[in-house]
């Protein structure tokens, strides 16, 4: 397979995973700032034009995997494809962020939820969503209602 | 960075990118298979539960990158990270997916627009969308408005 590399890191607000917002409800509002590496700079061209990027990261600071994994948003394991944990056979993370502007080779974006340092893996236009009305989410959705109920 | 490995691979019904809807208004319906490693079905555990997943993918017959591409949407260059360009600094391809059936370690999707025999990286529960009316897509609303109109 191919051999990642960064393509330029995060400057956010969390220096440890404890402060980022997690659990049922949590909202992820954080500013933070994707710097890219100034050698890839044309690529960003015409970026500008998109409200929301899809961001890929490296969890860079997680260990290893595990197939069950217990999320802060329930009580219950679930398999970790089922799961956002950090701990996964390709330790990849994925964040819906707001591009609030760009500077040059920095994307000032809302929803900055990764560790400051994070490594960044690819940033794509995000084009269409699936209506919320057509959404199923499974535990997710249960355990919200025990919560609720 | 890590060393990634496939957790899997596409069964589909594209052998050659040629047959891959592409351009505006491309629809992807097409219906495919994800397979998982035996070894990994323990993680595939609740998955059942989500209508859509988020699928990472290599783009493992993609060759180098570039910087600058010029979509099949459209007939001027854009960056590449404004593209789903499968040249890209780490050519990792993204596709949300419906989630047909589980049997086993294999996944029915509707929207299996990957190569057959694509490597897979990682699976994730698409869990909220963006409001569509709070969604800006740049150089593509332009080119899907110069084809209107």
């Amino acid at each position: 397979m191919f051999t990642p590399r960064p393509i330029g890191f995060v400057n956010g607000p969390y220096a440890n995973t404890s402060e980022i917002p997690s659990g049922l409800g949590a909202k992820h509002e954080a500013e933070g700032v994707l710097e890219i590496l100034p050698e890839l700079e044309p690529g960003l061209t015409d970026i500008e034009g998109f409200s929301h990027l899809i961001v890929l990261w490296e969890f860079d600071r997680a260990q290893g995997f595990e197939l069950f994994g217990t999320p802060p948003t329930d009580d219950r394991p679930h398999g970790v494809f089922a799961t956002r944990s950090p701990r996964r056979p390709n330790p990849i993370g994925l964040t819906i962020g707001e591009l609030l502007r760009r500077e040059g080779v920095k994307l000032h974006v809302r929803g900055a939820d990764m560790l400051n340092g994070t490594p960044l893996l690819d940033i794509k236009p995000y084009l269409s969503s699936i209506p919320s009305e057509k959404l199923r989410r499974g535990w997710l959705a249960e355990a919200e209602a025990r919560k609720g109920g």
